[in-house]
């Protein structure tokens, strides 16, 4: 049976790019990485679409998350936060862990903060150092499409704009320079279609007057001064990263490149409109507010009497196709679909035709004519 | 031209290694990986002779050091640690950035800590928390050859015993339990000859002792307590793991079995003694004191008037052999051989042979024939 993973990452990775990896190993302190490294780098540039500085780094998004954090966080430092979701609270974990002020903006899981809501937080702490937020929630499938004013608002202020893009980037809108986002991070194993593994990190120059003022080290393996002396220095990176991960990202980027940024993006917002369309002909409520509704992850409010573990265990066995559950406080009450990487119109098509089918198993009315031919209208 | 990396890491990688990553990606919350990771814990148990909990995580082996310190070693602790070597000096920069106190035992490089030094640093330091030490520093290719007794000494004293065991796990004797190492970390790297990306760590009941009694956390990626509760709940990681490494991973460990870990070690033994007699031959200097020589990782003092980054350069353009400098203070004044993973008697007969010829050519009197027989009467 065909495996289609239809995750919020790991995502289905392409044969060129399994195959990247399959080449000897090489000495990550001599010529031919250096070279490998430079490409990488100038390809996350395009991606990111950005000047800034921008590192690959051996560790889950996550790890780039507490990176990001660990460099220009310090304790007592005021960090302002929208929360919504398990990966907002996730980073203000990371933020607390090194002795960080959280303001936290509460905002309803399924909903997008407002610039509005950053502004009063802003106001009412003018000392805060940065606004640290998740771009695309993972967990609820919710974009903060007001993240373009909130950079605006944050550039003009003077206060360092830190954005977890994992699930993100590659997949929908996001201009590093052009929004002043300070920090961006990214992994490897969602829109870019490249097995995890890698975090890819972005800095601004704002971001790096932080850091050269700071008199303390919260981290030795994730200090973003040292990958910027080694990368300058000899295109290296401090400690021995995952080559293997390195050339199958090389490989993603570049299929990236032939196909195009706004191409991808394009295909990204084609395959999730697909899909929330085949789920409102299934009658499903979705979880996200409509105009924050997320191109790479879609998340969809069980219907009453659906076991999660059975609705996903049949997809998985009877049909080859890989959801997530819930996470945290939503787990068992929402599946999640990520459209993510290489995912195309016919991937679309099968999995809202296999759901259809799961839920007639589990006795629930669902038309799978209705629902494939709205994804199928939607793609006209 | 053939490639043969004789580096301290990465590893030449066998093919069936590399075949692996080839394999498609997964759901890493999902059955199929549960047991790729049962397979791996089970097996990295048998590498590192213990019942401990073991686990693979996604980072360098510097991230892997930084994790046992973060999770153990909390502001104000006192850690005695000998000094001697790049690696040992970063563990104590890693124990700092925690605001741990370092109690350093100074080793002149090429030299292996003794018992008796530990033992009198902790008759002087009795509220020591921790003895940190490398068991093999790579940078000097020294081994301490003490560390049983040391381990031995840190258990009835109730001190916590940390190793980096990061370049000799697999290629010579390490017995986790039997030593009474607490955490005990390596790479997947060096003598496994995997793809690098992955550390390897074992925690100990006392160490997990002292986790659980501690009320702050120093980092939210590095959480050995959560990796332990999301092995023990569900065979999974708390954050995405990289994949593709596991698979080489458990491919890697499947070929360790096959071949024997005495075996294998025996194999490592073998071509060490093979190099440190052609060298002796061709009338080199060696770093490392004779009773502290490495297995795996063999340090050269250049003889006067050799250029490094000649050397180097004529044994890797014309033999295709790449091999390593110095570290630190040793930069340009020692070379360093990795004798690791696959290694075999023809690796390192080739080896042997291209440095001498290539000191020829750079006008040094060297005789092949005499370090290449002496290294062949070495393996018989």
């Amino acid at each position: 049976m065909r495996k289609l993973l239809m995750l919020p990452g790991p995502t289905n990775v392409p044969d060129r790019v399994l195959e990247a990896m399959r080449k000897p190993m090489i000495n990550h302190r001599g010529p031919e990485f250096h070279k490998l490294h430079e490409n990488i780098v100038e390809n996350l540039k395009y991606v990111f679409q950005t000047k800034n500085d921008v590192y690959a780094l051996t560790c889950s998004g996550t790890g780039g998350v507490e990176c990001a954090i660990f460099n220009v966080i310090d304790p007592g430092d005021k960090v302002i936060m929208p929360i919504g979701g398990v990966f907002s609270e996730r980073m203000a974990e990371e933020v607390k862990s090194v002795g960080g002020s959280v303001v936290e903006i509460p905002i309803a899981w399924g909903k997008a903060v407002k610039v509005e809501q950053v502004e009063e937080a802003l106001n009412k702490n003018e000392d805060a150092k940065a606004v640290a937020l998740v771009y695309n929630e993972t967990s609820t499938g919710v974009t903060t499409r007001d993240l373009r004013k909130i950079g605006d608002l944050t550039y003009r202020r003077g206060v360092l704009l830190i954005v977890d893009a994992i699930s993100i980037l590659g997949g929908d809108e996001l201009k590093v320079d052009d929004w002043h986002i300070d920090i961006c991070v990214s992994g490897s194993q969602k829109c870019l279609a490249c097995p995890p593994g890698l975090a890819l990190i972005s800095v601004s120059e704002r971001a790096w007057k932080v850091m050269e003022k700071r008199k303390t080290r919260q981290s030795f393996y994730f200090d973003l001064l040292a990958c910027k002396r080694f990368y300058e220095e000899r295109k290296e990176t401090p400690f021995t990263p995952a080559v293997s991960l390195y050339y199958a990202l090389d490989e993603a980027l570049r299929m990236l490149r032939e196909e195009g940024l706004e191409k991808r993006i394009e295909r990204h917002r084609a395959c999730a409109s697909a899909l929330y369309k085949a789920f409102e002909a299934l009658g499903l409520s979705l979880l996200a507010d409509p105009e924050a509704r997320s191109n790479t992850v879609i998340a969809i409010n069980y219907p009453e009497g659906v076991d999660d573990a059975k609705f996903r265990g049949i997809l998985r066995d009877e049909y080859g196709i890989h959801i997530a559950g819930g996470m945290g406080k939503l787990r068992g009450k929402i599946f999640r679909i990520g459209s993510m990487g290489t995912v195309t119109k016919d991937d679309v098509l099968v999995t809202v035709e296999s759901i259809a089918l799961t839920l007639n198993k589990l006795g629930l009315k669902a038309s799978v004519e209705d629902a494939v031919r709205a994804a199928k209208e939607a793609f006209m």
